[in-house]
């Protein structure tokens, strides 16, 4: 079945557009994957680079039918085209998220966009406005919500097996900033992440802090209610923090900690989540991702495995493999694309969609999260609403 | 770039079929995403079963362009048209690989086949004069091979960090037939594995102590030249083995233990390896597929990790993700179609083969293997050549 | 060799003495296995109780040579004895620690006090003037610093193996208190725990918090500088905290989290301490205590090991078995008590003390630091100087 | 209360002496730290070296009461004083086993025994019958199997929470013989344990694969039926086997491998148990010895944990610290004494014993093992009865 195929309905493989990710750029590659693993699309269009020769060869590399120099061009030419694209991937540095997306939100064209979802606040506001006013589907890449094991333990709180909250500790650890290494002049996914202009107010939490928080909310389905902040940039010259930490309270009483680093050295990706109930507790680590250690109070621990001992159907519908057949972080993002696929296909044949992918919403939120931490830190860790 | 492209030469996606993977079976999605994941291919035509009605629905979820009730028909066609597929994906039931198989390689198509490579040890020996006459590509899929973890070991084998191979310890534990599964009419799967019909003179050896094998083979780079073996049916009624223990002696002087088990109750896919030897020793699990751990003599064990510190070229390139983004089951099935893939333009482009993945040599051999313990085992657990 | 021998010198098992620990007390047997364990002394007179019966059959269950009512009593007749006690450990309830203590004090025995040292920082105060004017030893017992492991890491820290310290995560989560035990009537440790009468302004900071930031300061070698701190009693009716968290600065830059709770499901003994440098990462967990973790930058992590790998002097002096021979917390003990009984062999012989074990500044600044963490979580988590 | 006491019940601190565990022993302050770590017993005399300035210095190294130069003078002096010892506890080479233990045998003298019991089975044998005839108490420290954690194991298995076992994997490897460490002339352990004059038929067999098969006779219940092994000396010019892989059968029907090394680079003391049975298994590490994995058929692992989710009698009567607190191996050791000095007591006090600890028939039919090891060997691995 061809992928050019106009046919009026959902059944086919789905046309893709890609914003940035061009060649040297990791994400690209890995929403490129993601979306295409269940062979419910494909990627046929990109502007994967604000230079001519870079967009075609990227383009090329991926056996693109079209490319575009800008994404603004993209955006109408797709929107016009019988075999245009149904959704475009936002994966741009920072600065460019919220632009790229109004653009393809007014060409109606469906968009999923990485996190962080704007520049600032205000940005992030106004896009949410817009997305609204378009009424096409926005979902947000807050990758690590796409694991079954956290579906799971999702689930296990709204089906108060924890009962009440009482304590949440989340962290994410890193060190490939523990270094200057934004010096060397190759490095440039170091140089966009440390430079204001391109990262906004913060490179530490709002690069992995935002998901950490993501986490929690996630998990404990309430929001953070007020932080207090201490931010640092331990590498001299740094004018962004490669560091922080938190004191946390939830809505509804829980309270906790958060920490983030991107100079913990040793730590290669270590997002890790700990929530304590009244009833149990729980506790993940997004590098060994398929087991979910369950502690029901007064019991043994038990170490639940994706694919054979999550009950939920939130874990079972982002499952691929039997027991014992890891899967990981690729698998994590593909599983934000089924869903967004699912909504997509649910658009295109007018029924509503279902989500279940990071909203817009979540993105605003997110967004006010990186804003209130550096306030507080600014203020001498007081506490600060979020 | 279209995927019917009949360009002459190989600068597009490549074009798969697949003969068996129909509804309800589950390495087909598993070869489809793996041949599909790094965008370098494209499965588009299919004989999926036997059953016409399954073969176009398979077919159709799938979104294939063509489809055939019968892989004979499938390879003749195939190999006539222009667009046809550049290989075919073998992945029915073990006593349909080498029937399948054949018709390809005679058709001129290249062939990635699921391992075990046929039913008995001269059927294996036949198709591989079949293979080597037709002067197109062979693969196996003995998946395990393709883990970044697993190439670097064998590479530090080879480069001597071990010394001396003293002693293998493996082990490949299940427990999904630990019950009468078989009786329940559903599970297709856990039928044909139990039937000698289908399955051959062994299920668990020939289902999973045959991965085993060929890890320990891979790693070392050694054979395993004599077994003593004790298979057992533990479940009451089982024709075919569900478990067995054996000692091996590699050629070189090696010794150690194979155990593997259909009704190792609480395991899920628990393949793991140990290899001591006069410098050094290593430790891998496949449940935790991102972690190698090196243990050189009078030093701390040393806990190697996917992307950040397996040094070897061979892992390097089987990598995709940055460290602590974890890589599972599928990437490592995708490997081996990554360097099958590359071989398969090589041949397009009139270049040699450079080979990586699983060859029908160890398909062969790993024939031999299993033949051999059951021998063993029937003759009171002596020592038998492999 | 009887343990009544009165010669002179130091060569014979010491005697100790012990306030506190009667029948139904954890810590007192403890504290009895831990002198003994290396043959170098025996307990041989106690005032177990303030109860007189409990006090004797308490003596007697241990086969003690002579009991007391009141420990005032026992300090003033043992001191008159020729072979009365060469020194007392005190483990009673955190009220009477400074009272005994100074009874002995002035009677010129050695004491190894549990910790808090005292009831409130002046009480505290006042016991190190005491006991520097009564110039005989005073040791803490902060158990924790007792282990090979951390010994080791604290020696990494001192030859620089860290560099710079960035970060500090510390935390020791138990569940013990997460419902009402205390109305238990048979619940004595629960009952005094959670009164302020008896355990003075905090339950979980003083208990547990206080060994969490001891931990940090003996293997960073620097003292927590300020702390912001969120105290909470979330089983209702509670007076005193059974959890809290915190925000730390060091002494020279470092910064951090410290979180601890009695009511963190599922968690028996969980006290954890990362530490992360310029050069290198450590991280130990004190319910596996026999593995430090060593990340030293840009390397694979390494597993140091008890009596393998621990490279150090000061580990060494406080192991007892060959590798894979697990020590534990008993263990630990000991090894405070073997380097204070080495210090009151040395006091006999009129040779300088020499020390390792947590001294009575240690003490005092832990009093400060429990006090600073309830004054911060009342003064809305501002930061305040410890 | 005087450890001289002459009360004729045994309400009072036992006597214990010591044969071997001279100076340079490792195992002797062991078993002294063991006897004595309840508080129940003292070592009051030693024939601790053949050699007398060593008998001597060793005994005030522990300030011993009396020491001999011979075993045959201490047995009978010993019996004869009124204030002798009640026990003895035989720690030399294997070949004195037991012509020491019948000395003290034969002197009304309870004897608990290092293994192997003896030299040889013929030995073992009628040592065996020495002791029956004595009617004094016999033990053997088969140290392993006095982890709680292993005798909750052994107790599930007894309550049928496993089903029909069905498989058992035992392992014990270590490294320190990897190299020709006996050439070293200091390395006394390492010489008397390869030479045959001193160790007897074997050495990894006979030192901790013994160990190994009772850890798997004790957990299941049952005996090792029958073996088929191959045992290797992997260092050059070793008379003894220093490695060995074997096939299990267990009386009853279960099989397995059990593997053992001494030369296995990196591993420190590594003993490992899994039993997998038709309803559950179970998994424990004696590195990490306070956990026991259980597999419930069809549930998720459940992590049980010394102090807080063993539920059996069995393991709760040789607990001391309460969860969280890790107990290692020489609390383990502790406890075979634990239930030896119960049945000391019961005797002095004419009540019958009730055991616990290993006894005389496992030590003979340990004896056999390690015979019929070598045998299969001998017989290029064939099976062979135990």
């Amino acid at each position: 079945m061809d992928i050019t195929n106009t046919n009026p309905g959902s059944n086919r493989r789905l046309r893709g557009g890609i914003v940035g990710g061009g060649r040297g750029a990791f994400i690209g590659a890995v929403h490129r994957i993601a979306v295409e693993l269940d062979g419910q699309a494909q990627v046929v269009a990109g502007a994967m680079s604000s230079t001519a020769e870079t967009a075609r060869t990227s383009a090329e590399d991926w056996f693109l039918s079209r490319w575009y120099d800008d994404f603004e061009t993209m955006a109408q030419q797709e929107a016009a085209r019988e075999d245009g694209i149904d959704f475009v991937m936002i994966v741009t540095p920072n600065h460019l998220h919220a632009k790229a997306a109004k653009a393809f939100l007014r060409a109606g064209i469906h968009v999923m966009c990485e996190k962080p979802l704007a520049f600032t606040v205000e940005e992030a506001e106004e896009l949410a406005a817009v997305a609204r006013e378009s009424r096409v589907l926005f979902g947000l890449t807050h990758t690590y919500t796409g694991y079954p094991a956290v579906r799971e333990a999702r689930q296990m709180v709204l089906d108060d097996e924890l009962g009440e909250i009482r304590k949440v500790l989340v962290e994410y650890q890193q060190d490939w900033l523990m270094d200057a290494v934004e010096e060397d002049p190759e490095a440039k996914q170091a140089q966009w992440r440390v430079d204001p202009e391109c990262a906004g107010i913060s490179c530490c939490v709002g690069d992995i802090g935002s998901h950490a928080a993501n986490l929690v909310e996630f998990v404990t389905g309430r929001n953070i209610a007020s932080i207090c902040a201490d931010l640092t940039a331990f590498v001299p010259g740094r004018l962004l923090d490669d560091d922080a930490n938190m004191l946390l309270r939830l809505q509804g009483g829980g309270k906790g900690t958060l920490t983030c680093s991107q100079v913990a050295c040793g730590e290669e990706n270590n997002l890790s989540l700990r929530v304590y109930g009244s009833k149990g507790g729980l506790e993940w680590h997004q590098q060994e991702p398929n087991t979910l250690i369950f502690k029901p109070a007064g019991q043994p621990w038990q170490y639940l495995r994706t694919s054979v001992s999550l009950k939920s159907v939130a874990a079972a519908e982002v499952t691929r493999t039997p027991g014992g057949h890891p899967e990981g972080y690729l698998e994590a993002f593909a599983n934000l694309y089924r869903l967004f696929l699912a909504d997509v296909r649910r658009f295109i044949d007018g029924t509503p969609p279902v989500g279940g992918y990071p909203s817009i919403d979540e993105g605003v939120h997110g967004m006010r999260f990186i804003a209130r931490a550096v306030e507080s830190s600014n203020a001498n860790s007081s506490w600060v609403e979020v």
